[in-house]
Protein backbone atom coordinates (compact mmCIF):
# COMPACT_ATOMS: atom_id res chain seq x y z
CA UNK A 1 0.00 0.00 0.00
CA UNK A 2 1.50 3.32 -0.51
CA UNK A 3 1.12 6.47 1.04
CA UNK A 4 -1.80 8.46 -0.38
CA UNK A 5 -1.57 12.57 -0.56
CA UNK A 6 -5.00 12.04 1.02
CA UNK A 7 -2.76 11.32 4.26
CA UNK A 8 -2.11 14.92 4.23
CA UNK A 9 -5.63 15.35 5.36
CA UNK A 10 -5.11 13.25 8.32
CA UNK A 11 -7.23 10.07 7.61
CA UNK A 12 -4.83 7.37 6.05
CA UNK A 13 -5.12 5.41 3.28
CA UNK A 14 -7.98 2.50 2.99
CA UNK A 15 -6.21 -0.63 4.73
CA UNK A 16 -6.58 -4.37 2.93
CA UNK A 17 -5.36 -6.91 4.84
CA UNK A 18 -4.67 -10.05 2.40
CA UNK A 19 -5.73 -13.27 3.76
CA UNK A 20 -3.79 -16.18 2.33
CA UNK A 21 -2.53 -19.42 3.45
CA UNK A 22 -0.94 -18.28 7.11
CA UNK A 23 -2.47 -19.12 10.08
CA UNK A 24 -5.70 -17.10 10.86
CA UNK A 25 -4.39 -15.65 14.29
CA UNK A 26 -1.81 -13.90 11.98
CA UNK A 27 -4.43 -11.96 10.06
CA UNK A 28 -6.46 -11.21 13.29
CA UNK A 29 -3.59 -9.59 14.94
CA UNK A 30 -2.96 -7.78 11.61
CA UNK A 31 -6.84 -6.23 11.78
CA UNK A 32 -6.98 -5.74 15.36
CA UNK A 33 -3.35 -3.71 14.78
CA UNK A 34 -4.81 -1.54 12.21
CA UNK A 35 -7.40 -0.48 14.14
CA UNK A 36 -5.79 0.02 17.57
CA UNK A 37 -3.09 2.43 15.21
CA UNK A 38 -6.24 4.64 14.54
CA UNK A 39 -7.69 3.23 11.05
CA UNK A 40 -11.16 3.76 10.69
CA UNK A 41 -11.86 1.14 8.42
CA UNK A 42 -10.29 -1.79 7.48
CA UNK A 43 -11.33 -4.19 4.43
CA UNK A 44 -10.24 -8.25 4.75
CA UNK A 45 -9.82 -9.33 0.99
CA UNK A 46 -8.51 -13.33 0.05
CA UNK A 47 -9.30 -15.26 -2.71
CA UNK A 48 -10.03 -19.24 -3.96
CA UNK A 49 -9.32 -21.26 -0.75
CA UNK A 50 -9.01 -18.31 1.70
CA UNK A 51 -12.04 -17.26 1.17
CA UNK A 52 -13.23 -19.54 4.12
CA UNK A 53 -10.02 -18.39 6.40
CA UNK A 54 -11.33 -14.48 5.46
CA UNK A 55 -14.53 -15.04 6.87
CA UNK A 56 -12.87 -16.17 10.17
CA UNK A 57 -10.18 -13.65 10.66
CA UNK A 58 -13.87 -11.21 10.35
CA UNK A 59 -15.65 -13.56 13.14
CA UNK A 60 -13.17 -13.24 15.43
CA UNK A 61 -11.57 -9.48 15.18
CA UNK A 62 -15.17 -8.66 16.21
CA UNK A 63 -16.74 -11.39 18.28
CA UNK A 64 -13.47 -11.72 20.26
CA UNK A 65 -11.75 -8.05 20.02
CA UNK A 66 -13.57 -5.52 18.94
CA UNK A 67 -17.34 -5.65 18.98
CA UNK A 68 -17.54 -2.22 18.81
CA UNK A 69 -17.24 -2.69 15.01
CA UNK A 70 -19.75 -2.63 12.14
CA UNK A 71 -19.68 -4.54 9.15
CA UNK A 72 -19.80 -2.07 6.38
CA UNK A 73 -19.63 -4.20 3.66
CA UNK A 74 -19.57 -7.81 1.85
CA UNK A 75 -19.00 -7.83 -1.59
CA UNK A 76 -17.71 -10.96 -3.90
CA UNK A 77 -16.25 -11.04 -6.84
CA UNK A 78 -14.20 -13.06 -9.96
CA UNK A 79 -11.18 -12.50 -11.11
CA UNK A 80 -8.94 -14.66 -13.98
CA UNK A 81 -5.57 -16.23 -13.17
CA UNK A 82 -3.33 -17.24 -15.79
CA UNK A 83 -1.83 -20.53 -15.17
CA UNK A 84 1.30 -21.79 -15.40
CA UNK A 85 0.68 -23.73 -18.75
CA UNK A 86 -1.28 -20.32 -20.14
CA UNK A 87 -4.74 -21.81 -19.65
CA UNK A 88 -6.86 -19.22 -17.69
CA UNK A 89 -8.83 -19.99 -14.52
CA UNK A 90 -11.44 -18.07 -12.72
CA UNK A 91 -11.42 -17.58 -8.93
CA UNK A 92 -13.74 -16.21 -6.48
CA UNK A 93 -12.52 -13.55 -4.20
CA UNK A 94 -14.36 -11.89 -0.78
CA UNK A 95 -14.08 -8.22 0.19
CA UNK A 96 -14.76 -7.72 3.73
CA UNK A 97 -15.00 -3.86 5.06
CA UNK A 98 -15.17 -3.36 8.84
CA UNK A 99 -15.43 0.08 10.47
CA UNK A 100 -16.10 2.06 13.40
CA UNK B 1 -36.43 -23.83 8.34
CA UNK B 2 -39.88 -24.89 8.86
CA UNK B 3 -42.96 -23.68 6.57
CA UNK B 4 -44.24 -20.70 7.68
CA UNK B 5 -48.02 -19.33 7.28
CA UNK B 6 -47.29 -16.77 4.56
CA UNK B 7 -46.76 -19.85 2.03
CA UNK B 8 -50.84 -19.19 2.21
CA UNK B 9 -50.17 -16.23 0.51
CA UNK B 10 -49.03 -17.90 -2.62
CA UNK B 11 -45.05 -16.90 -2.08
CA UNK B 12 -43.63 -20.22 -1.34
CA UNK B 13 -41.00 -20.05 1.68
CA UNK B 14 -37.55 -18.86 1.55
CA UNK B 15 -35.27 -21.28 -0.25
CA UNK B 16 -31.79 -22.45 0.91
CA UNK B 17 -29.45 -24.25 -0.35
CA UNK B 18 -26.72 -25.93 1.53
CA UNK B 19 -23.45 -25.99 0.13
CA UNK B 20 -21.05 -28.74 1.56
CA UNK B 21 -18.55 -31.09 -0.18
CA UNK B 22 -20.32 -32.13 -3.38
CA UNK B 23 -18.77 -30.83 -6.82
CA UNK B 24 -20.02 -27.13 -7.57
CA UNK B 25 -21.57 -27.28 -10.59
CA UNK B 26 -24.28 -29.82 -8.63
CA UNK B 27 -25.09 -26.20 -6.01
CA UNK B 28 -25.22 -23.87 -9.21
CA UNK B 29 -27.76 -26.85 -10.81
CA UNK B 30 -29.75 -26.53 -7.49
CA UNK B 31 -29.60 -22.56 -7.19
CA UNK B 32 -30.14 -22.16 -11.35
CA UNK B 33 -33.27 -25.01 -10.67
CA UNK B 34 -35.13 -23.27 -7.85
CA UNK B 35 -35.24 -19.79 -10.00
CA UNK B 36 -36.73 -21.32 -13.04
CA UNK B 37 -38.94 -23.04 -11.12
CA UNK B 38 -40.64 -19.72 -9.73
CA UNK B 39 -38.75 -18.91 -6.59
CA UNK B 40 -38.04 -15.16 -6.67
CA UNK B 41 -35.08 -15.45 -3.81
CA UNK B 42 -33.04 -18.01 -3.05
CA UNK B 43 -29.84 -18.05 -0.45
CA UNK B 44 -26.86 -20.12 -0.31
CA UNK B 45 -25.87 -21.52 2.79
CA UNK B 46 -22.06 -22.93 3.93
CA UNK B 47 -19.94 -23.49 6.80
CA UNK B 48 -16.12 -22.97 7.38
CA UNK B 49 -14.12 -24.72 4.50
CA UNK B 50 -17.25 -24.70 1.95
CA UNK B 51 -17.84 -21.11 2.33
CA UNK B 52 -15.35 -20.53 -0.93
CA UNK B 53 -17.64 -23.02 -2.44
CA UNK B 54 -20.84 -21.00 -1.50
CA UNK B 55 -18.79 -18.03 -3.19
CA UNK B 56 -17.77 -19.84 -5.98
CA UNK B 57 -21.41 -20.92 -6.67
CA UNK B 58 -23.04 -17.39 -6.25
CA UNK B 59 -20.25 -16.17 -9.09
CA UNK B 60 -21.29 -18.94 -11.15
CA UNK B 61 -25.17 -18.45 -11.10
CA UNK B 62 -24.82 -15.08 -11.40
CA UNK B 63 -22.16 -14.91 -14.49
CA UNK B 64 -22.97 -17.17 -16.26
CA UNK B 65 -26.13 -17.99 -16.00
CA UNK B 66 -28.17 -15.55 -14.47
CA UNK B 67 -27.17 -12.26 -14.72
CA UNK B 68 -30.69 -10.58 -14.51
CA UNK B 69 -30.17 -11.31 -10.09
CA UNK B 70 -29.35 -8.79 -7.71
CA UNK B 71 -27.28 -9.72 -5.13
CA UNK B 72 -29.90 -9.19 -1.57
CA UNK B 73 -27.88 -9.80 1.51
CA UNK B 74 -24.36 -11.03 2.18
CA UNK B 75 -24.10 -12.16 5.93
CA UNK B 76 -21.50 -14.35 8.12
CA UNK B 77 -22.08 -15.36 11.49
CA UNK B 78 -20.39 -18.28 13.60
CA UNK B 79 -22.02 -21.28 14.77
CA UNK B 80 -20.64 -23.82 17.37
CA UNK B 81 -20.31 -27.27 17.03
CA UNK B 82 -19.95 -29.98 19.75
CA UNK B 83 -16.55 -32.38 18.15
CA UNK B 84 -16.91 -36.14 18.58
CA UNK B 85 -15.02 -35.89 21.56
CA UNK B 86 -17.28 -33.56 23.46
CA UNK B 87 -15.01 -30.09 22.87
CA UNK B 88 -16.97 -27.31 21.11
CA UNK B 89 -15.37 -25.92 18.24
CA UNK B 90 -16.68 -22.39 16.46
CA UNK B 91 -17.43 -22.76 12.68
CA UNK B 92 -18.02 -19.52 10.61
CA UNK B 93 -21.07 -19.52 8.20
CA UNK B 94 -22.30 -17.66 5.30
CA UNK B 95 -25.51 -16.65 4.11
CA UNK B 96 -25.86 -15.61 0.56
CA UNK B 97 -29.35 -14.34 -0.84
CA UNK B 98 -30.37 -13.75 -4.52
CA UNK B 99 -33.41 -12.32 -5.81
CA UNK B 100 -34.58 -11.33 -9.04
Amino acid sequence: MSNETTAAQGTKPENIVYVGKKPTMNYVLAVVTQFNSGQSEVTIKARGNSISRAVDVKEIVVNRFLPDLREKAIRTSSEELVNEDGTKSKVSAILITLGR
